[in-house]
């Protein structure tokens, strides 16, 4: 029913199933190991990861598969820092801070987003990590030059057809379109909001655009699986399904919401973050919904709600936690992802 | 590759297309007839006719074709009417009336939309329609009965899983249910928004609905359809590809509009009606943007834009139409229904 494009053939993937890259201590060793020693291609989410600490997980990873895996990095952006700014966003967190029992300092914003990204970047490439994907933008083209002559598949993320079209000429090797339905953070680095559900934004990318397309957002089973590769695409990238496996590293209190959330749960906020992303309702959200458009952007108002959210998974209290989720959280099963991924296959097969 | 229910034998539909009950003039009798004849489902969008024009809408239909065909109705609102609030709110369209060089007085609000809703009805079961489809809520079971006794099938419109088990419970034989993907009016009747994707809502929904469920929203051609039915719908309802073709009336303007527009250019706009709907960002919807949450609900606001609209369509002026659009206008094709039916099938057929 559609055709497996050479890029996944030399990645030796059984499965053209691929575990999102989500970030924060979500894709352990064990959810990436698991994931491509079932024949998928696991995925490290480097987003917030020192460059140390990313070496350190890639070797283990390497030492328990030999199969590929992936890791994806945020392209860093440029923002203006404001320190009245800053202050100000800070004190909106304070009636928060005092629910949770915590009195934090206003956290220094890191200022060396750029350089860190570079060495991330250098030990993807001293690692020879068989995949490398890229999210919030496109790196400079001999970044994407220099890891495609180092063996690696270079994949971009998408939200719009315009996006995907400008990740072609960028020269990487694939491009993740992200649906209206997708968990986490938007991948949106044009122009906002490009929220397009997959059922119109596959077809449409797939007719102007020419490397190959990963399918994201709600996709949880074989229906979602099948229905994509109709659409047009060549594979699947799913968060939401393996981020409450029992080898995922979220939070217990975070995996629990999504098993009990329903479709109707789930919002688009700038709260955690100052960045769009979809997650489920809880207190936070809610109180902070009327100043969404005074926080500071990405990445400031992320490091400053990083003490709270640090603290609300100590005490397991969802309400002040970043639950993000998919549109389909009715289908999420806790399950291990060895049984889920056999099963998940020969549920696909018989559609074929 | 799915079972076509006893419903679908009995209404003599060839194909499970359904084509979208469009309001405002889009839904000719040529193109009722168009669809039914080709072996799809016509729909007469009978939204804002008064039950005179609809009677002699479904005499001209059946005059020129013996097969089904359906009649969609909006199930009305209670909303209290503020004379302030109505002046006001008329007040804010006096740029745009002279932009249009039009000077139209404060219209007055029919105050008899029961009534009115209660005349279609009556049409409907005096004619014996073949399919009977609600949008904006559920009608009484009365009426559900009195149709289904009179051999129509009856079809409710859902947003969420849960308006789904409603319209399930209130004894209607399918559902429609509308993905954030679709143009037009939102048909959400519990809450709002209830925004989800396709490949998110169909699953999610028919695991737990037992009537059968035609999906809606961004659905253009064959990878939609056969998507739709690897995700568990049983038929697919489309409006943006119907809305362009020859035998619509939808104004020259708007057709032109949505063959141009790309996937990212549509919003969901309040300005026109008072009711969330996606159409083509323009002047108008731009303009009122910042207005939208004190604008009079529907269906006030849409009876004061009305002389406004009216003006628009004569004057060919695009700024200030409701130029309502799936996300999927690039797959749009100017064509007649008659030719692209027969290919669409072909297509369909190719895959399964």
């Amino acid at each position: 029913m559609w055709t497996q494009p050479e890029w996944m053939k030399r990645l030796n993937m059984t499965y053209p199933i691929i575990q999102a890259p989500m970030a924060g201590g979500v894709t352990t060793t064990e959810l990436v190991v698991a994931v491509s020693e079932e024949g998928g291609l696991g995925n490290i989410g480097a987003g917030y990861m020192s460059s140390e600490a990313l070496a350190k997980q890639i070797q283990e990873v390497k030492k328990r598969t030999a199969n590929p895996f992936g890791v994806n990095v945020f392209v860093p952006a440029t923002v203006e820092e404001n320190e009245q700014e800053i202050k100000r966003a800070f004190e909106l967190l304070q009636p928060f801070h005092e629910m949770l029992e915590i009195q934090p300092g206003c956290p220094s914003i890191p200022t060396n987003a750029d350089e860190a990204f570079l060495q991330q970047i250098e030990v993807i490439v001293a690692e020879k990590v068989p995949v490398c994907s890229f999210t919030f933008g496109i790196p400079s083209t001999d970044i994407i030059k220099q890891l495609q002559e180092n063996g690696t598949v270079v994949i971009g993320t998408a939200t719009t057809v315009e996006e995907a079209k400008m990740v072609e000429r960028s020269g990487m090797d694939a491009v993740v379109l992200q649906g209206s339905e997708a968990g986490g953070h938007r991948g949106a680095f044009s122009k906002t909001p490009g929220m397009i559900g997959l059922m119109s934004f596959i077809p449409q990318a797939v007719d102007v655009v020419h490397i190959p397309v990963i399918a994201s957002g709600g996709i949880m089973d074989s229906r979602g699986i099948v229905a994509s590769f109709v659409l047009g695409a060549t594979a699947v990238q799913m968060g939401t399904a393996f981020l409450v496996t029992e080898e995922s590293g979220a939070q217990q209190v975070h995996k629990r919401a999504v098993v009990q959330a329903t479709e109707d749960e789930t919002v688009i906020t700038k709260a955690f973050s100052g960045k769009e992303a979809r997650g489920i309702a809880n207190t936070f959200i809610e109180k902070m919904a009327p100043m969404e458009d005074s926080l500071p952007p990405y990445p400031l108002q992320h490091h400053l709600t990083t003490a709270m959210r640090k603290e609300a998974a100590v005490k397991q209290n969802s309400a002040y936690l970043s639950l993000w989720c998919g549109q389909s959280p009715r289908l999420s099963k806790q399950q291990s992802v060895r049984k889920w991924m056999k099963q998940l296959w020969t549920d696909v097969a018989s559609f074929l």
